[in-house]
């Protein structure tokens, strides 16, 4: 029984349940978890670390490749089994608990968070909990829907429990691409010179000997949550194309564009689709997160290849893309998020990166991550390994919310996640602002008449018109810079 | 004559006088010179078209390097030759006009400017004007004490004026290695594995038919402004020394530490002179500038090899080096800025990056360009490229600013150039904060303690108790955040 998952023989007594599994989780760990935007979390061992925390109290430090499905972070926030919790998260359960203080997050750039456990300036990770397709004859680990930051989890955790999901096609076999890079000063470039490079191995290395459990589960992952499109974000899809095919017209760029990045979400996801509709073709995608939209324009026949670090789907996809895998297996790698996301890789072939801002200010300084400048909203995930070292890096959002009395276009941004150096190109359901190659004063007006909601724009032209008679580089006027902030907290309303 | 300088017989009949060099430059044009941090920059061209401008008005778009020495930026400036600069500058008289906003200055990191050339997305570069030791016989240009981006200037110009300075020694010929990356997103990795690889040229290849003029110099680079080290700079140092021996306790880090940048400016220079005190040895610098300090530190015999893209030295320091040239030479590299801070580099290399900050705020975020938020002072440099890819991003600066006036540390940082994301270590003479791994509720109490002025830090600890009880990932009051900076703007002063 088994035998076709878990290859080697001498692994197959270490199968226990569950709960035995996540007894050798201790209060005070370190424990890295399997897991990218809702794709491939370990499942059954964290759901009963926190049905034993609810008996006897215990808290962990957690890092995961990004944020979990299956309302694990949920469960374990109110079971209070996370004291630390890194590198990212999208759970408003969680959120909440981070926003009281109650859990310690640390919010890094994706592709960071193994080089500072590999030196040892984070951690070390007592156990890994890791899903997996199957454990090679080898011990090798098959990672399932996402690599996220598992490889690099399972090569320094003491301890490794793997939990074979019965439920996650043995078709993913053969689609990872595990390559881990050497130790600094004397490393070796990454050979990675295209998305469909393949570079590395098919599971991930390790010592048989380290795997100390073996769950076996059944579990799904969680549907993605994006919305389909709507004539917001088909309109900001349109800006974005109309931008893009005068690029193409100005000879800087081709019909093939130059690989594509897009955040995980419902707008980026819309902005992807909206490809489909254009004369772009042949193209290539080396993102982070595999959304629908990928295979819409695998199925349009727009897409050549796509490389991420994990496949998260709606259940309508899901259901009509699983079963037809063999279609798609040979166009798609998924990498560890290191590789999926490192500056190096996004440099050299020349990401045109697009990312989803929560505000954004007058001068394109970008917010991605915190409400009013306090409260965290998910995290800054890729988006900052992307912006900084890609070709192009544009920001998408509506141009309000909550039901307008948000604006997403604010004198100063309350938190500034990318700032003016990293942010070429905005867009919201208006229009879209190029500002590259424009100084801050040339940079405001073009946002104010292109990006913001018109009835935010009067004001914004007051607060610019004003800021520009005090001078400066950035004209602002500090005391009301914050002020649209400080009234939607007083009343609820930027207006 | 010059026959030793200009070896390319047929180019002998194009040396002519600065002033009709100038004459190719037009009004509107963009303009590429060589110059980084105050070395190597075109001395005699620039300044026949200010003369010119004085009498004729015209304007152009100047791109450097980096900032120029020799008063070209405030002569440039004054006579309103500049319409547009990029994408760095220390003048006075400049920054006087940028925050005037007579001149668009687009402040870039520096390893982007070429980038966005080569993909046109910036220029085309009508003329670059590029100071050189000597012309090959195949016409391949020697840069002399900066590489800047003055081999993409030179690739991409439609016309290439060329000043040969006779001050420069020839000695500098074979110092530099000018590699340039190849189309994206065909690019292959950049083969730089270590300080010392040498990967290119040591000259610039460039098409002799384009090289329209050649002017004869003998102006000196201007000598470096960096003060000596004080009791403030000195006890900075000393924090980030220990700092680095604890380090290396721990096992983190070798006794050779990793590959070394730091700014330019005083306190960076300080940096790395006070570690000359160290047990560190065999160390190498991968950076933007050498200073003073790096020919320090290998009279020491603490330093085994320097890469930059430019040597700006101390009038003093400058009368030591360069006589005994020969000295240094093979333990030296000058490389294209792209290459010197080029993020797959810096990343690949695991670099420890000390750069200084204007003000950091409570939870680590840094602003290095903007005086209050709004009046630029140099420009980001090569920081931000340094910050998000190294191994350790260290931000250091004197606690206070104007006899104790200004706090360096503030509640929110009223410019952000780095964020939370990019930010290790932050010191100042009182100590330093080590963030890594923390949330911004644990930086807080941390900065305060250990790096604000002990004047400000009872309000900081005030300020972030009331921010706290507001609640929040990243607690603020809103409506206090810039208070201090309004307050420094209404009375001089931020107590």
């Amino acid at each position: 029984m088994y035998g076709d998952r878990v290859r080697n023989p001498a692994l197959l007594d270490r199968i226990v349940c569950a709960d035995d599994a996540a007894m050798l989780i201790r209060d005070g760990m370190t424990v890295g978890m399997s897991g990218f935007t809702r794709a491939g979390e370990a499942k059954a061992v964290p759901m009963a670390l926190a049905a034993r925390a609810r008996q006897s109290p215990l808290s962990i430090t957690l890092i995961t490749g990004a944020s979990l499905g299956n309302d694990l972070d949920k469960t374990l926030a109110e079971a209070h089994v996370l004291a630390r919790r890194l590198p990212f998260q999208s759970d408003p359960a969680l959120r909440k608990a981070i926003n009281a203080g109650e859990v310690m997050f640390v919010d890094q750039h994706l592709s960071e968070t193994v080089e500072l456990l590999r030196t040892r300036q984070l951690g070390p990770i007592d156990v890994a909990v890791i899903e997996a397709v199957a454990i090679t004859e080898q011990g090798g680990i098959v990672p399932t829907t996402s690599v996220g930051n598992s490889a690099t989890f399972s090569i320094l955790a003491e301890k490794v429990i793997i939990e074979i999901n019965l439920s996650q096609s043995d078709m993913l076999e053969g689609l990872h691409d595990i390559y881990i890079p050497t130790h600094r000063p004397t490393r070796m470039p990454i050979p990675v010179v295209a998305p469909e490079s393949r570079v590395g191995l098919p599971f991930i290395p390790i010592d048989p000997d380290k795997i100390a459990a073996i769950v076996i589960t059944e579990k799904l992952d969680s549907s993605s949550t994006i919305l389909p499109p709507d004539d917001e974000t088909r309109a900001i899809a349109g800006h974005l194309s109309e931008f893009l095919e005068h690029e193409v017209k100005a000879g800087r760029l081709t019909n093939s564009l130059q690989p594509l990045q897009a955040g995980i979400g419902t707008i980026a996801n819309a902005v992807l689709h909206g490809l489909i509709e254009t004369p772009f073709h042949n193209l290539k995608m080396y993102s982070e997160v595999l959304q629908d939209s990928t295979f819409d324009l695998f199925d349009a026949g727009k897409l050549d290849f796509a490389s991420g670090s994990s496949i998260t789907l709606s259940a309508e996809k899901y259901r009509s893309v699983m079963p037809d895998f063999a279609r798609y297996k040979s166009r798609l790698i998924l990498r560890p998020q290191e590789i999926s996301n490192h500056p190096e890789v996004v440099r050299r072939l020349g990401i045109i990166c697009i990312n989803t801002a929560l505000e954004f200010d007058l001068y394109g300084n970008v917010n991605s991550t915190h409400v009013a400048g306090t409260q965290m909203m998910n995290g800054i995930g890729g988006s900052g390994d992307f912006a900084r070292n890609g070709y192009l890096s544009i920001f998408v959002t509506k141009a309000t919310a909550k039901d307008g009395r948000i604006s997403s276009v604010v004198p100063m941004a309350s938190h500034v996640d990318h700032n003016e150096h990293d942010v070429d190109i905005l867009v919201t359901e208006f229009g879209l602002a190029d500002l590259r190659g424009l100084a801050p004063r040339e940079r405001a007006p073009l946002i104010i008449a292109n990006c913001a909601h018109p009835d935010y724009r009067d004001e914004l032209a007051d607060y610019f018109r004003r800021a520009v008679a005090r001078g400066g580089h950035t004209p602002h006027v500090l005391e009301e810079a914050l002020s649209w902030h400080v009234r939607l907290k007083e009343t609820g309303s930027m207006r």
